[in-house]
């Protein structure tokens, strides 16, 4: 019989995750804390729940997409919190973005309830997510990681396992600090050659010619080019995300020269006000730098 | 009838290029510092110039492949200088990377002797350069590149024309600043998830599952792996470009957060002795900042 | 009646803070990790508990003066802890470097035991706390401050009033950020010039002649020349706050790109194995990656 | 019998020098770009030339203090270039910050003309100047430094002998990539406290209690505080100053991480505006950085 399948957390992510769980036949409950977003998985067929506790306790495994640590938190903690509804035998599993460190953390916690924890960030965003096809990181005992793959399966194509609990999120951050890099690197060159004259659809049509190419820059040209950037994946999360970067860097003694940069850049997007655009938003903090935003003409 | 063409400076790239504008039948003459580089050349057909000048008195059109400005510099000044030998009517190409500044300012100074510049670095490496499958940055009058494109194609797949002398070395600066940048974001992400005990493979699997993946990353895996960094585009090379990249940020008022940090990396790899190896040793860099190289199991 | 002073943590600084207050006349109980040090004290007069929590019950005022949040909790946490042997009315000063936000966390966890926390962080390092010059920046309630002031007046000669709990860390923040700054900015000045063939002496000359002299340069002077790093204040120390100052940073929003770079060029000489050497060794983390440390010999 | 001087570039440095030399006694001839600030030499009685040639040729000395590298070119170049106006024998006195490759250049090119090069750049800004108590960072044979010392000591009151040409300037490189660090690195942590709530007069009178307690921060306060920023030392000259430290840097091998930063940042204010106003105008960087200016009270 199917697992039954709590999901918490419906924003740009969740909500397509959610619904790939109910499309690939799973029961669903949902919990959003802003109830109107329930409503369209309702719709779907989906339960909703009143608290997190409540979905706890109608689910086998219980599945979070939030905005951080701090959303975690909440939703596990207090009278009305997943924890309460979490029974022995039962599996959390995180797909949220959070530090290693915190990652263990909220294992250690669950451990004596005899709740297992899954780590299982995911490598992708908006689009992979409505489309099923998100890459999972997953961390955590592979009993519990074995158990889960089918529901894991239903929202990404492909779980690659990392190791212990905590693994799945220090992949994560190295690839969300290789894709800060990325976006802001994409960004600065922009910058650079449009005050020298150069029209970006130039070096736009160079990089997709050569050995730099990727769906990234893809995806981003069109926003790049035209300076209104839609969230797919907010600047505020990445600013969040390299913050972890830096922790995790710190606690283990890597060097991060270039996060510690990106963080100041997306955190300067973060402090101006561009926290809730898309994360190739930087290219703003960039042209601001420089005096303002050049239109290069070649 | 075809174009006499020149060759100056047969390294890495250049051997490859000028073989393949022999390939193409073009009649070539070759010269460079070390000799014993032409020499092979000559057995493929090419004549050997005992100097600069001499190259170009024979040839229409001279293309320089060469380190940096001050090998242009070389190449073209004093009494055996390329300069001496360029009549009326011939063509310089310069597929070298420098600076747009210096660019110009060579411009100016055949422009008296009716000699015209075209800027046309490129885009690629040691592969593209021997399967002539280069990206040519062209910068220079539309007449100009009209009278080289056969020959520019030769080496190349593409000339993408990017404006005036000196824009496309601006769009070559633009490039390096990208792959400089993707190079380093790649080994900082994997010194990362290696000091949190994660196998790197790991990463570089899911890099190459999502919208990061790019041939760059590909081509380097080896190398990353190993810690073996047998020369694609030296280091030092990279160094340079991105000192280039830092003077024109300069000259325009770009800002340039991201090429200064990675100056000083690739400068640090530069001082540390691996100036000689590829670029990719950059995370040679960055593992020593870090205590030293990590060996993650997963 | 004096206060009865409770004394933690015997480290560098605190071991010469804990002697001035019992110079001044408080009758004195301390408490180290490692007793030996405790030792120290007891034969100058102090009552040495077995516990944090002897020795808070044992006193009116626990002062603190610890390595950081780690070390900190430990202190207050658990059976043995202070926090168990703290009543109400009583008045717990940390002197110890933490960030702002776990200030306020640790005075709203002592709140509901109505015990008072007063921020105490000082300005200055080993000599000004033998001479009881230190400057100690503090925040709380103006009533507990006052209550403590002439305890504070016994380790220092001035007290700073900052405003509320947390804000004598925050202006720590500040004055570490400002200190790693100097450190630094010195060293790598002077592996500029003795790179470029300079005697180093020339420069410091130069710097004490002028607008940026200042004592914390004519005090690592000696260090600087020699190579040689006795620690006043160990660099893993440095790393440490300047990682406070960064999560700071983050949480107000404010731009730290110098202490981005700092903590980067701090947590190198951590990794590298310079952590219990004097923090103005982050200047041998400059000369390796400069190649290593350059005789200048002007 | 006195050495006739002749004094290029009148700007805030240059004409309080100038009015020293005459105080001193020596017979002057000045020549500034823009005529009117001559005028004012002129009725304290020195001669105004036409131009640098006739300045030149009416004097023993000529003494540079011009905004940097591009006007000592103009200011020797050409028909009317003080070149042609230097004879054999004659000593050419640039006080003007330039890098120590260019000095170098200089004097190569004025060496077969029988004129020697002296290097002497000044620690000290307008104050220092008016007053005479700049410290001179003298480069150069020692015979020359001996002729212009009593010149020299009519501007400054220290001569600092580093060297042979370029030595100067290079400690010059020093002493600004330490004036920028520390000013951008107490604007910083000003910023930081300020974004936390607390009022930057309190930080500014810590610092100015302890170790870190220098003239600069005294000079900068009022600015600081009141975001009003009379051009002592304008932005634009640090700016262009970091620039020739990482070009000096770069051709070493010297690490200048927190320079690479610290030439973005005041990059970044000359690109936004703020080239004329003092380099203390950095504090206006960091504040839009963090989303603006934050008035902490305390």
């Amino acid at each position: 019989m199917a697992q039954r399948v709590g999901f918490v957390g419906l924003g740009i992510m969740g909500r397509a995750m959610a619904e790939n769980v109910l499309r690939a036949g799973f029961p669903l409950t949902v919990y959003n804390r802003t109830p109107d977003k329930a409503a369209i998985l309702a719709e779907l067929g989906a339960r909703v729940a009143a608290t997190p506790r409540e979905l706890a306790e109608a689910s086998d495994v219980v599945v979070a997409m939030l905005s951080g640590p701090e959303a975690v938190y909440a939703v596990l903690a207090g009278e009305d919190g997943a924890a309460r509804g979490l029974d022995r035998g039962k599996i959390f599993v995180n797909m949220s973005t959070i530090s290693p460190a915190y990652a263990r953390e909220i294992a250690g916690g669950l451990k004596p309830l005899g709740v297992q924890y899954v780590d299982a960030p995911v490598s992708g965003s908006k689009r992979p997510a409505e489309e099923g096809s998100l890459v999972v990181l997953a961390g955590g005992a592979d009993a519990a990681i074995d158990a889960v793959e089918p529901l894991l399966l239903a929202v990404g194509r492909k779980v690659v396992r990392c190791g212990a609990v905590g693994q799945g999120s220090l992949a994560k951050m190295g690839v969300n600090l290789l894709l800060a890099g990325m976006a802001a690197g994409l960004a600065e060159a922009l910058a650079l050659v449009r005050k020298g004259g150069l029209d970006g659809d130039i070096l736009m049509d160079i990089v997709a010619s050569g050995a730099l190419a990727c769906p990234l820059f893809a995806a981003k040209r069109e926003m790049l080019a035209s300076g209104y950037y839609p969230p797919q994946f907010p600047l505020k999360h990445m600013a969040k995300d390299l913050k972890f970067v830096l922790d995790t860097a710190y606690d283990t003694g890597a060097a991060a020269p270039l996060a510690a940069v990106l963080s100041q850049l997306y955190g300067a997007g973060r402090a101006r006000g561009l926290g809730d655009q898309d994360f190739a938003a930087v290219a703003r903090v960039l042209e601001e730098l420089g005096g303002g935003r050049a239109e290069g003409k070649g």
